[in-house]
């Protein structure tokens, strides 16, 4: 039996209460002190981190994944991210039943947090909630979500 | 109104169907085909991950936290992961009232997976899934998670 990867590979998205800002330049850190800044700043430079969906498998229970993702070419972030998830993925059929989930990200990867403890508060955290959408096909969207994708997470192009 | 901080940081651990194996050497990379090896390899080289609940403030919605959590003295893990959890903080407050829980580690913070994008199945990811209890005070266990926890997080030490 064959399929076509189109009915396996899916791009989706997250939607949340994360404020949106499209061609924001992230390079720097921001003051610590503004959250906002920070959490955008969080999502345009971490290209992986772990989204938790409910699972189907475990009757109910939280299952946490860990997924590469983009909000956009590299340093110009639009606080959302987007995923490229396959349904031979648990995450995947998980959100397609029900779609809450959460995305969880730590400034521990972007080399940042010097030699604080990745659970220091100064080393920042970020727990995005929302729904996990499938982004629709041959749409605007659709193609600025695969070129923010395939830009920092090159693999996923041949994929 | 004044509260110990032992009523409020407490030591938790994740009960999984993950065999334990106290006292194994886990400095080098293990075979990629032995699956076991590899999750021991990981939790035990790991200082942080992301810890999944269902969320009470969300209406049992999937949350993830990032923490820090230890399985054995450096290099010496036992296969369960331990953390340092406060009820300030919603993941405590969770798995108290719903104790299933999944810790979800990629090997990408190692620094083993070179070039590979973290989502390549050459950089493993794991996810443990269980339940996460209180570790009992004033017990052989306790002990152990103590130390454990403040010979890779020594911040922990001080709180």
């Amino acid at each position: 039996m064959k399929f076509k990867g189109v009915y396996y590979i899916c791009l989706f998205f997250l939607i949340g209460s994360f404020e949106t800002s499209i061609g924001v330049d992230d390079t720097s850190k921001p003051d610590p002190l503004d959250g906002v800044a920070t959490a955008r700043w969080l999502v345009s430079q971490n290209n992986w981190g772990v989204l938790s969906t409910i699972s189907i498998e475990l009757g109910g229970a939280p299952f946490g994944n860990v997924v590469s993702f983009s909000d956009g070419l590299p340093d110009k972030g639009c606080g959302i991210p987007y995923f490229y998830l396959t349904t031979l993925d648990p995450t995947a059929r998980n959100t397609l039943k029900d779609e809450r989930a959460s995305l969880t990200l730590s400034e521990s990867p972007i080399g940042s947090c010097g030699k604080a403890d990745p659970e220091n508060p100064t080393c920042a955290k970020l727990t995005l909630t929302g729904k996990l959408t499938l982004v629709t096909e041959n749409t605007t969207e659709a193609e600025f979500a695969a070129s923010a994708l395939f830009s920092k997470h090159a693999e996923m192009k041949a994929s």
